[in-house]
């Protein structure tokens, strides 16, 4: 009997694969629904340079990211931010030197940020990121939607647009849709809103990787050899105490342990026998994936440079937002890459990828001027038209889910143990908290008495 | 070519099928997964007695059940509600000889209802059940939830407990993960909170049928004679202009026309192609089963009677609430029904049902006394365990749904029409709504090119 069937080959499986190998437990399999692995971070070819149509950023508190890239020698280049950066709220546009919000909503909008950052910042001081549900105004917190909290505490017509933009642009969902407890506990796990919202240093969208953060993934499954099983998508676990089959179709694995670290809102398209608590079921019930339609353009080089611009454009306006300039060093090719978010995400996603590309092209000639006309080359990505992720980048939690069902998320079942990085307490939705839940995964399986709960 | 594919043998598909008969439009099949017909209504036996493990109560204004009850000689009888019901919140316990919550909370919560009930009939009252997205206040009203209503509008304590008790037996959900702009849909939909919360005359807990009223989709199914395909579950549906073809296995059909009555949150158990527009599937993808255990307990007599109680228990304390007494007239039997809703049904679903057995006599015995130790049968139905339902009543949407996506419930796609309670846009949720649902979109199909909208 093996020791552990890791499911899923994305960075959660395979960190936990890595973990379990180095302790010298490396009787295992990884089975991967797709034909590839890395999950949400996916390889592409923009003319002839690969490129992230999935997962891309660092931030420099990522150091589970960082050690990995360091020790596959993948080196990082920073996001170009020289120039001003093109805000549009509101119907009016400004160009700011950072990407702070504040300063370029206006002196009321300005210190209304300060305000809405400072009584968010309160409401994240008791929250403990590894039980959310503990919150001493837990109840009340998850009544309430983001949306809600803007209309209640933001009085600027333009913050308040603002802010909407942003949360789209983080959660890949409108805010009227999340719940306000877990928008703390995203915001908190990641270090706080400026950490996720900035490309400076300290932000999560400060470094990249030179030839893309997906090859990381390949990496890691190339020292695994032949435990990696790719196209076996697993559609029945029997588990019981001390040993777990999976099925794929006519094909099983039976193991001591296992590491699932499928979305959980995919969970359902597995049958397990027994059944999970119900608790978890309504979890995954109710667990929402976000929409995420990631689009690159690749010019001949990076014109708007010349004209004091450094390719940033956030937009309450564009469908098509943020657009940054991520054009490698070293090459003279200028590369923007950009989101639908959100409801735009599923707003445009019935077109062809063609409609798509002449809707992103006018938001650019719009900012940037008629040379962003003619790219060499567009691309890009619907995530929710992938099988095995179903959208993009992570779930998010509707009202009364988080304070309720919570715990449910990582808390092992059995010997069934859980991964990806909704299950994470720190960059939880990053690749980052992918890496540490596949080694909290593996830690629980060399530990199993210290933590499993029977179903 | 057939004309028409319906999809699912509940009352939605059996009225649709009805409605096309009676039309001449007899071409057709109806494709059913399970081996029964009935949907959401289901038969059980409670020791010798046939009783309703689903939908079972009728609404005077609910016509159509009645026309169908009636030429189906059904014959109905009243909830018993003689004596006083038993109410139990924040502690207190009071008998009533009427079902209205507000006397029974007091001076200042019976003040506190009838604010309450205004001021949802304010916001009630610019809603058209057939477009809550247009409410004029859509956008904030869907970014609230029912939770956060009841914080802000209703100050006393007691009261406020009732209403969050309330909404968790209608929507089979807590409040604070409906919408209030879905909330009030619904309640519109019925003729208000008044109507769902009685059983007295005009009440939805008003009637029930003799048999039960499952028996009602087996005669309907009996007319329709070979054209019922039982044990078909659809896994896919192929599509064009004037043509659809749904696959169970290796058997296919092929009409002009469908008309789909599975729930929206089952939908995803179905590969389209091409694919349903992508608003919604993200509908699909956000709507929740409600969580509903449905138990039955029957003793040798009615005893509660004799105490002058009428066998109504309300209890903001008790797991399985609200009990009523159902027993048919002409039998010496007592019969009460009951429910586990919502968190409750979450909670007591991964016991056994001896173990649930044993919480509901904790309940009855507290509230009814010892007699009420040892009865005759004990039944209980979990609907998320059905694996066609996946839960029960229906399908509630949380914030920021409704007003988003809410149009793609019900618009044809292509050659596709919706039923399903979920869809109409009168008694939704309830078993009138999906009859009605199936009349409507029989006429759609009768007059396509009024209706349907392409992808």
């Amino acid at each position: 009997m093996l020791g552990t069937l890791i499911i899923g080959a994305g960075f959660a499986g395979l960190s936990a694969a890595e973990t379990l190998e180095k302790r010298g437990d490396g009787s295992f399999v990884v089975l991967e629904a797709r034909d590839r692995v890395g999950g949400r971070t996916k390889r592409g070819m923009l003319g002839d340079l690969p490129v992230d149509l999935g997962g891309m950023w660092m931030a420099p508190s990522q150091t589970e990211l960082a050690r990995l890239a360091e020790t596959r020698r993948v080196r990082t280049y920073p996001t170009y931010l020289d120039g001003k950066a093109i805000f549009q709220f509101g119907g009016r546009q400004r160009l700011g030197q950072r990407e702070e919000l504040g300063p370029l909503l206006g002196l009321r909008g300005g210190i209304g940020y300060l305000l809405a950052r400072r009584h968010l910042g309160r409401l994240m001081e008791p929250l403990d990121c590894a039980r959310p549900w503990a919150h001493p105004d837990a109840a009340r917190l998850d009544a309430t939607t983001v949306d809600s909290w803007i209309r209640e505490n933001i009085g600027n017509r333009l913050l308040r647009s603002a802010f909407r933009t942003v949360t789209a642009t983080l959660f890949c969902a409108e805010p009227s849709q999340i719940s306000l407890l877990f928008f703390l506990h995203y915001l908190k796990s990641a270090g706080g809103l400026d950490v996720l919202i900035s490309a400076d240093e300290g932000g999560a969208q400060n470094l990249l990787f030179h030839g893309g953060l997906h090859q990381l993934s390949r990496m890691m499954a190339a020292d695994l050899g032949q435990r990696v099983h790719l196209r076996s998508p697993i559609d029945a676990i029997e588990w019981g105490p001390g040993h777990v089959t999976a099925r794929s179709g006519a094909r099983s694995w039976t193991a001591r342990n296992a590491i699932v670290t499928v979305p959980p809102t995919m969970l359902d398209t597995i049958t397990f026998t027994p059944e999970l608590p119900r608790a978890k079921m309504a979890l995954h019930d109710r667990l929402v994936m976000g929409s995420a339609l990631k689009f690159w353009v690749m010019y001949d080089r990076p014109f708007w440079r010349e004209a004091g611009l450094n390719g940033t454009i956030l937009s309450d306006e564009a469908p098509a937002t943020p657009i940054m300039d991520v054009s490698p060093p070293g090459q003279k090719r200028g590369l923007l890459v950009g989101f639908f978010d959100g409801d735009e995400a599923i707003r445009h996603a019935d077109m062809t990828r063609r409609e798509r590309s002449r809707i992103v092209i006018d938001v650019l000639v719009a900012h940037l001027g008629e040379q962003a006309r003619t790219p060499l080359a567009y691309l890009d990505q619907d995530w929710r038209a992938e099988e095995w992720s179903r959208g993009c980048y992570g779930a998010f939690a509707p009202p009364g889910v988080l304070s309720s069902y919570g715990a449910h998320l990582s808390a092992p079942v059995g010997p069934i143990h859980w991964a990806g990085t909704e299950t994470s307490d720190v960059w939880t939705g990053y690749v980052e908290g992918a890496i540490r839940s596949g080694q909290r995964a593996a830690a629980e399986v060399a530990a199993p008495n210290a933590l499993a709960i029977s179903a």
